[in-house]
């Protein structure tokens, strides 16, 4: 998508042909600003401080990673040290996995010298079918937006999102932004309710931010406040992203996900997630009791980052000395609040039937 | 309640007589500051920009705001421009309302010269009627810890609020935080989870702080988190406070409530709701479709304020520049999500049965 004029995947290969950059998302919306990562480890660190973010951004960078780690050891004993290190750093979105299963299944055939290049090949092929995926969700996405449209006499679509899943938190498009953004090209009025998405402000920061850059009408709200507006008619569709899918249509989202499903329900408002394969995670049926949640550190609670009145980015304390937070980064909607899932290859029911009929390779002989 | 070592109320009486003090709620938790209000402009100034706040103190604040108006002057018209302007300092709580029409309907059969001296009697018995009462729902409330305490087989009672409903909000004890603070003073173990409460944080900054005075264990979540945590069986309890309490029983109060009460429902766990009688508007049936829900500035959502590294309080921009923000105060959580309240009276359905049975002469003639 474009950043100013320019056009930007959130990663992509150096010219050096030797490091892959990404754009460093800590620092948005204050500052557009490009990293390099040379080494496993600073691919590990952009995963686990969330300079890249979302399920399939994290499952792009975990595969450049994992051919970092390569190009300096191929070795048997390195290949599954990298493959541990990796997939420790973020522990509940799939697509970590999922990618280093790709290059490990890929690679370890392989002799050593081979490795390396075998790998940044594969990545590169993650990262371009991801690209794929995401125009694909749109496209399928889009008839639920039109279809809305047309029964509203083509008024203005209000749409709510929590946190982001847009072009930032994959490659590029984005999956729950996809859609919005094939319909505002295609002519539909959207407009989208923004969650903050607290504590790290997902929503507020990139959400906002790369809306706005593409023109596409919206407003930040408090995570606090879908209920009120669905409650007022001030909502017509749900679309969110997930971190993981389980077989039977579970989705494991940023944390807050859960409320806005039960919200959506609460008032017969259709609540649809958006993803591509890579997040299904065929191996779990029960969302809210298998998934592991990832708890991360207090003081993304009780501080806050942004920029003071001279324009520093500066961190403020917003809870009393001593004050103690959980933090817990997802949660999972169980599916029977899920409208409809929207994949790659289409729209299906959050069933586990409706999952296998668009994925039939993964139906199991009974 | 306690601050340090001494004893305050959050309003008091100046030892001049013609004034009156109060705890300045916006510069908590980094700064405990007392300021003085000595004309009605200052206690409007200081109800809308929520130096007080919480229905049950903003209803004693406006009162001792009309009598600081009245004892300027006491004519008819003056009593007529007070009683509007004070109402219009913030529309949600019917509190405010309730306390002026007390001392209206007190003062206006009287003369000129009496009018003030009434006002400030009737103003102090606002206030001291609210200490009672939150006391007593603090006594009603323990009842329901302790039942759940003894099935828990004394293990510790996990309580999520939102917002503040504690002493902050009231002039002393609380409403939904009473029946908190009695039960540990009680020696029941209990702990409570605490909404940040976006957009102006009251919970990370006035519950946590208040709380944390009276050495209550809590952690503090952000808004996102209570379903995750009730699904996970880390909430027995949830007790929250109201703006406003329909004839029904369905309560509007800080916004996120309903997504909280979803929750609750969700997953079977009790919802309470703490309220003196004085949130009950009797002339509302619907509160989804009837209360006027306020709307406040934006910068609210788009910038926080806390504490800097170097100890100083400082505004940050969370969004980026331009972007617009949706600021609704507070939401309606319909009576079928609540299942109970508890009032200065004792504990009742949230129906019109359960609130004419509590006070019964609120019953007409059918």
């Amino acid at each position: 998508m474009k950043v100013g004029g320019d056009y930007f995947r959130t990663i992509w290969l150096c010219s050096d042909g030797c490091s892959v950059e990404i754009i460093d998302q800590t620092k948005l919306p204050h500052e557009f600003s490009i990293v390099k990562l040379n080494s496993m480890k600073e691919a590990i660190h952009a995963i686990y401080s969330m300079q890249v973010r979302g399920a399939p951004l994290v499952g792009v960078t975990g595969a450049y990673g994992f051919w970092l780690a390569l190009k300096e050891d191929a070795s048997d004993i390195n290949l599954k040290s990298s493959y541990d290190l990796l997939l420790k750093a973020r522990p509940t979105a799939v697509n970590l996995r999922w990618a280093l299963d790709r290059i490990t299944n890929l690679v370890h055939g392989l002799g050593v010298s081979e490795r390396a290049n075998a790998a940044l090949i594969e990545a590169n092929s993650i990262a371009n079918e991801d690209v794929n995926n995401c125009r694909a969700i749109g496209k399928n996405g889009l008839l639920i937006i039109d279809t809305i449209s047309k029964n509203k006499d083509r008024e203005i679509v209000n749409i709510l999102t929590h946190c982001n899943a847009g072009w930032l938190a994959t490659v590029d498009y984005g999956t729950a932004l996809s859609p919005i953004y094939t319909a505002h090209d295609s002519g539909i009025g959207v407009h989208v309710w923004v969650d903050e998405t607290r504590p790290r402000n997902q929503g507020a920061s990139l959400t906002a931010w790369e809306l706005g850059q593409h023109g596409i009408p919206h407003t930040v709200i408090s995570d606090n406040t879908g209920g009120h507006l669905m409650q007022k008619g001030l909502v017509d569709l749900c679309i969110t992203g997930t971190d993981r899918t389980t077989a039977v249509g579970d989705v494991c989202n940023k944390i807050g996900t859960y409320l806005k499903a039960l919200a959506a329900k609460d008032n017969f408002i259709p609540f649809y997630v958006a993803l591509p394969y890579s997040t299904i995670d065929w191996t779990i049926s029960d969302g809210v009791s298998e998934i592991d949640i990832e708890e991360r550190d207090q003081e993304e609670v009780t501080h806050m980052i942004g920029r003071n009145s001279i324009g520093k980015i500066e961190k403020i304390q917003l809870t009393p000395d001593g004050t103690s937070a959980a933090n817990f980064a997802f949660d999972v909607t169980p599916s029977r609040l899920v409208t409809g899932l929207i994949t790659e290859r289409g729209v299906c029911s959050a069933n586990r039937e409706g999952l296998l009929n668009l994925y039939p390779e993964n139906r199991m002989e009974e």
